[in-house]
């Protein structure tokens, strides 16, 4: 009687690609970036006279940065979908800017080898490894941002529009977010460590806020974070 | 009553494989690709004396060319789903042309490491390098254009073919693309930056095309964007 | 009549994130983590009077490593999707603990990688390697229990909990697997090549589990099981 | 009314796992080794007093290897997609049969970069290189022939079994593949350009075969390859 697409339910959408579309190569690219991270963490050189436990324990800036870079990506791709759950159709302005967001994405493997390699370097390198780290994300979360904002600008996109308490209230998680990667940016030319402590508190931040989506509270407000 | 089938509401596909499966590979593929470009970017060597920054710098061909080849592949992406999203059924000569086209985008990153590496070499270095990747993405543009050529050469394989006006203004569409392509394969011989240039507004020409499926215009119009 | 999403027929997930999703991303980052594996195999280095088939014989232990890291993989593929078949709605915690046991499995390749290269040294370098693959596999078997126990704690999440003795049954297994990767990391510092035969013998264990669910059983009992 | 799972209106699998997520997993991992494939074109090294297009044009044998691995892996695609859209149920043995398959196939990248390494160097590197390149295709269509044997064994995983000419029909042709890859083994040992030449037309063989499926025959008998 209707025909139903994939993701469906749906008017037809505006710009020709389906979300279902949208989601799926958002989730491909998601996938692939954050399994490269891993990439990273290459067999040590063992010098003379050095055993292997030894050689490994001295790339802990390696593991470090998988783990932050991982994390942050975890975080990445929970909040993307939990998103794009809301949004019932797709249009150019939206492929544009969730592509936008996903060239820096795929960015964020390239700054965290960068922390691997000049963590333990001290001065000037140190600090400029993790200020391109740091900044990297502040942009990607500026992009997660704009992608949401033209999201809940109207209720062309969305199922219905979240009440107008609801979406102050997530654009100000946001702006938490945004001012914590900002804060990272300037402090890693001061305290590259502290910056570093900020993206993962920040990663925890949005791992807690996952946890709230649980037991305690009616399943039907957990089900519709935004509204 | 009826079977459905993901990608479903079509007749059974003349070639054993159903259209969701052609673009669950194809999207695959892409955001493979789109992904390994960003592989290029590495931790720069630092010479004695030079700070990380500085070193960072130099390598500014190499984010040029992951801009460059990111935005042709997104590109690629919106256009190859806007495609198929008016294709019904899927017949043999329509997956080796999908293969074919697959096989020149996976191509991409090579080229635009060679962009990268040669781009400040000047002289034979430089040009030949923006050449190979000008004529990759020249051939890959053949490549869909075949694809297009064969989708709506009769209403076999999509829902209702697009009126002849329709087909022709995608045509000429295309041809604008293929030609940018072309002229940019000559170019590169001669000012490969300008080469560069003409691939970063055939992008920028895609994405505002994006832009017009847009609240401007009635809806209707905007979903079926070949007709 | 019902609106069915993608992995449908469940109530409206707990987390704002469908399990069709969360496993779409998982096969994602599984099948890129097993097809990476292989990228550790490069044409080996031909020394000055020696036959290619020499040195390519050489790397055994390269082609070992990839045999146990990919079968590994394959056993945790199909666990996992066993595991989320019985699995109707997605809650936050069900998330994290998933992203914990993907950031585990993206780890393999790297430890896989210290085996292929040290297995043959003999002394510490080949007793750590074998350790650290050992070990990962270990604190990925606790992640994967992690995930089960809390997929059967109550039946918030599955379509009906399995009878008791049911879950007792499947913990024991688990606990199995368990208990092999912990004394292989044990071995691992004594007998090496024991550790890497237990792992493989823990791959035909759960492979042989697998061919289990065929003819000679009724179907239903084949279907369910966790029950 | 019924409960519609992807890949749907088949009766429950009898090993947990759907085959609309097998057959989402096999594309993963084909989607990805066949763009690994081109990650082993790299820039060149550029000598002194050599042109950057001579250094490109010296690495012919990458492209050559990149272009026999490529339409190889396409070819296995189609075949994989053809052959699992007849399969209505997934059994234990099936998913192991497909592991077993993806394992080979993951392999590819492997020997494509032995030949494009040592194609020109002639004498026993080239003719090893060949062999392992055409072993390793050999070793992967059994793993192809088994599959198909144990889905055509008896009607308990395919809607119908195909007409008892039909399934010897189709063994013959897959028999010819076998036949084709093992005879490549044997040459490379004689005249290794022979046994790629032999790659090459078994690609297009099944390539061709692909192209009937076309306009020329009734869409009934197209539809269903097998029968």
């Amino acid at each position: 009687m209707t025909t139903t697409t994939m993701g469906g339910r749906a008017p037809r959408n505006l710009s020709g690609i389906t979300k279902a579309r949208l989601e799926a190569f958002s989730d491909g690219v998601l996938a692939i970036v954050i399994t490269l991270l891993a990439i990273e963490l290459r067999p040590p050189e063992v010098d003379e006279g050095q055993s292997l436990a030894g050689a490994l324990w001295e790339q802990w800036p390696s593991y470090l940065a998988y783990l932050l870079a991982f994390t942050q990506i975890g975080v990445i791709w929970l909040n993307h979908h939990r998103l794009f759950d809301q949004v019932r159709v797709v249009d150019g302005k939206l492929l544009l800017l969730n592509l936008n967001l996903l060239m820096w994405i795929t960015l964020i493997p390239f700054p965290t080898a960068l922390v691997a390699e000049h963590l333990r370097d001290g001065g000037e390198a140190t600090r400029t490894a993790v200020a391109v780290f740091s900044g990297t994300l502040f942009v990607t979360s500026i992009g997660f941002t704009a992608l949401y904002a033209w999201i809940t600008h109207d209720d062309r996109l969305v199922e219905a529009l979240p009440p107008r308490h609801a979406v102050v209230a997530a654009r100000i998680r946001f702006g938490v977010g945004l001012a914590a990667y900002g804060v990272a940016v300037g402090l890693a030319f001061l305290w590259p460590y502290a910056a570093l402590a900020i993206h993962a508190m920040s990663a925890a931040y949005y791992a807690f806020d996952q946890a709230t989506f649980d037991v305690s509270e009616p399943a039907e407000t957990q089900a519709v974070p935004w509204r």
